[in-house]
């Protein structure tokens, strides 16, 4: 049986150019070891994240994609069933147990699946624990989001009004700002084209910040952290603006201390694939499902075409042309 | 009666010099009213929060002192008690009780009266809760202080020496890194001297931190917190770095949500007349006072004599003069 996967040509430096991934066509083994399961790939996730994960040139880029079990030697995947798992950028995937994170189609219906990779997916849990666990908000608190019109933002801002919050949103075009707000947002910023963030935080949240989600660092969430309020409450998801930088993991800013102790706020980093959040994936999937069911939370896709086409919807994801969940359909 | 008083003459911009600040005398009305007590200073704490807060020119400067109560309409503060409270730069206070912090004399004898000021005053309980409430420390783990030879930062050191840890400090000059060792500090480096700050801590700290006690901010906290090891846990305790700078609720150093996120850190502000630790203060200075008689924690000062040198100890303390805490001997 044949396989094909994408891999890094070097290592990644600024913006990923298409000549950076390359496609590999080889054999794979089918037979399982236990615990194993064989799929092919039916929709690959487009990932912030996968911007600053080390995985090296020379093998499959790494990612979440829903699967369709081929073989199994898992017992809680079967034949026919569809697994959300890291398999990465690969079509037929022999996957081991610890990398298969759960199964989707008893959650999600097969017309909806490659929304699926977005609410109940990755982004969707890290929305729901990571707001949740670490923003802890409360009723008629003012909840800030940056990125808000990407999969993990739309779907914090989203839940936060569904817990009886305000919810302020920024994001980088005024097509995002309406998308933002046809989901109940009550107020949107275009950080590109405001000429002062911290007058434009001011505005759209007068009374101050109680909860702040960022996906972005940088700057802009400095000016965030400075108009929180006593003992606001900051999870941070991710860090976007500065993933396509020279040096990722460094970027100058307003240093945050100040805000921190004069406000005696708190702020907590997570990742969704931590050990203290596994046991609850169960949780979060099944409410984020009923949610999307009952369109308390509404999903909107960037969809892209084929396989091959991976590279190109993960760079235009980092370039920020995606609004909502990037995804590429496979099968 | 008569009282001295200090105000600033204007705001202060940068390290302040002796013109920012001049004594008045006034005449003090005995009269108190419910709660109130009346007190004489004994000795006045000069600590760096003074320098940010925002207290205006024509009052007295705010600050901690120890007050000999010369007449009192309070049940819980007699005459003859010595009293912590928030009464500022000033000799004759008539203090309001919620200024009134503790009793002081049922836990340090009168001839460590100025030790008391550090030890179980605002620097010993922002030590003891600050450290132990926000960073969690386990027998065993790595705790960097910064800042380490003043008063909180040696007393955070001590601390985390009687629960186990290993602790590395840095600190402003070669005296300095003798004093913190002399208290047990397992590695000490002295960050104006260092070519590399990530590589002093580095060599101090080969395992990593997983606590981390934050008085200064800026660019050196950042360094730590990169070098911090997973679910590590920061509290914010001062922005030390930044408070004579002209915007001193602003400095540019590198973003810190990289490492929070791929670390999964959590970071904390606090202050410790907040509520949430007032309940407790009689928990925190009786340990503190026991560890101090036990020989546990070992409390350097350095005194200033005379209410009138109230300025020049504080802008001493400002530009890093002293070794432990600094303290104005006044009666």
């Amino acid at each position: 049986m044949k396989t094909k996967y994408i891999t890094k040509t070097k290592e990644l430096e600024g913006l990923p150019k298409a000549s950076d991934f390359k496609i590999v066509e080889e054999d794979i083994d089918e037979n399982l070891t236990d615990g194993e399961v064989l799929t092919e790939a039916v929709c690959i996730s487009v990932d912030p994240f996968i911007r600053v994960h080390p995985i090296p040139p020379g093998i499959p880029v790494i990612g979440f994609q829903v699967g369709k079990v081929l073989a199994s030697k898992n017992e809680k995947y079967l034949k026919g069933n569809l697994v959300m798992h890291l398999g990465g950028w690969k079509t037929i995937c022999k996957v081991a147990d610890e990398l298969c994170w759960y199964r989707v189609d008893n959650v999600i219906s097969s017309k909806d699946i490659t929304k699926g990779v977005g609410v109940v997916g990755m982004p969707g849990i890290a929305a729901y624990f990571g707001f949740l666990d670490f923003c802890q908000p409360k009723e008629g608190e003012t909840v800030m989001v940056n990125g808000c019109a990407g999969a993990v933002g739309s779907f914090v801002g989203q839940i936060a009004k569904i817990k009886g919050c305000k919810v302020v949103g920024c994001c980088g075009s005024d097509e995002k700002v309406a998308f933002a707000k046809s989901l109940g947002f009550d107020e949107v910023f275009n950080y590109k084209t405001e000429k002062s963030w911290p007058e434009a935080i001011k505005r759209c949240a007068p009374n101050g910040i109680d909860c702040f989600f960022d996906n972005v660092g940088g700057q802009l969430a400095s000016d965030i952290i400075n108009q929180m309020n006593t003992r606001g409450r900051i999870a941070c998801c991710g860090f976007i603006s500065t993933y396509n930088s020279k040096t990722p993991m460094q970027a100058l800013c307003d240093t945050v201390q100040p805000a921190m102790v004069s406000k005696q706020l708190r702020m907590e980093g997570f990742e969704i694939n931590e050990d203290r959040f596994k046991p609850r994936y169960p949780e979060g999937v099944k409410q984020m499902s009923q949610w999307f069911k009952e369109g308390k939370i509404k999903v909107r896709e960037t969809v892209t075409e084929g396989f091959e086409n991976t590279p190109k919807a993960f760079i235009g994801m980092l370039s920020g042309d995606n609004i909502g969940k990037a995804v590429v359909r496979v099968n």
